[in-house]
């Protein structure tokens, strides 16, 4: 899993039926020292998380079909959790 | 997933049975701000989609599949959006 | 498989079920002569791990949910085993 | 799924079962301008290629182990169309 | 798949179950030269492999845990055969 931060939204008309009504984020990834890298992904929330906010990702997509619960899904990008901290134990 | 801009068309003759009568589009990544990157990827589309567009691509050949109703389809890119814009919020 | 040194714990208040109660540690990748790259990851731990030591990662979804018992978790990365050495044999 | 072009023909003579018989070939993958970048795979065919020829390679394991009939082949990378020729539409 | 040469043993007292046994084996990637580039990745072997020797590694979940015949495994990266020469057909 990687760790990212929310920097946009994307806007599409045209898009895949699963797509409709749902916020994909975009999500620039972080490095170790939490700054952003400009290398960047596009993913579904399965938890409430808004621009600017450092979140967990998981970039596969059995995992992201699970959560969503749609084995159907055309999707591989998700977000699991709103990341406040990370600390040396 | 991530963004790309569709740069043309792949002609093959010689060919899998699967992509007969399909489009194979190339598509170069995009950066954050929008700039092609010059590393692509060829792609299937899910939704009509034409040179000069930027696309929602899903790089996970589950989710491709799915999308094309063949469990048994050698293909893991598949386009699933047309993108107007990225908004911030 | 790689391998890499645990550095950190990723503390995150909103999350995905799944992640409650789980400890999420940053691994920066190493490279063969055994140092850090910068370059890292966040996994679940299989084995006890802590901060500071060599652990090896494998970076794939079934197995991760293998290895938790939960065919629904929606994982990647997971600690597998504790590195004493690399051995020339 | 990229592009390359058939370099070579890896010669094995300790190998998996699944590969006794099987040609298994070099791919230098190509830019978007249709050069080669020196970054390659190791490949399976599932279409008649030959050395110097440009293909379509797809790099996912579920799509090659349906191709070849064999759901426990060990196998990630096939060749499942030889190109012509990319056009801009 | 990917080309590699073995250069090492990883020896981990701490392990998952299925890791007990095992030999893990570092392998450096080889370029399209034959020449070790530095970036490696750690696997298990499906043939008898020791250092100093060319491989050939298939780095994906599913491939790996088939030829191991344990469909719990957490394992990816899998040496199914030993290298003599690339050949130019």
């Amino acid at each position: 899993m990687i760790l990212g931060k929310v920097t946009g939204v994307v806007v599409a008309t045209i898009k895949h039926p699963f797509y409709v009504g749902r916020r994909m984020l975009m999500v620039d990834r972080l490095d170790e020292g939490g700054n952003e890298t400009g290398a960047y992904l596009v993913a579904a929330a399965a938890v409430d998380a808004g621009v600017g906010q450092t979140v967990l990702v998981v970039d596969e997509g059995n995992s992201a079909r699970q959560v969503v619960g749609d084995s159907s899904a055309p999707l591989r990008s998700l977000i699991v959790g709103v990341v406040d901290d990370v600390a040396i134990d």
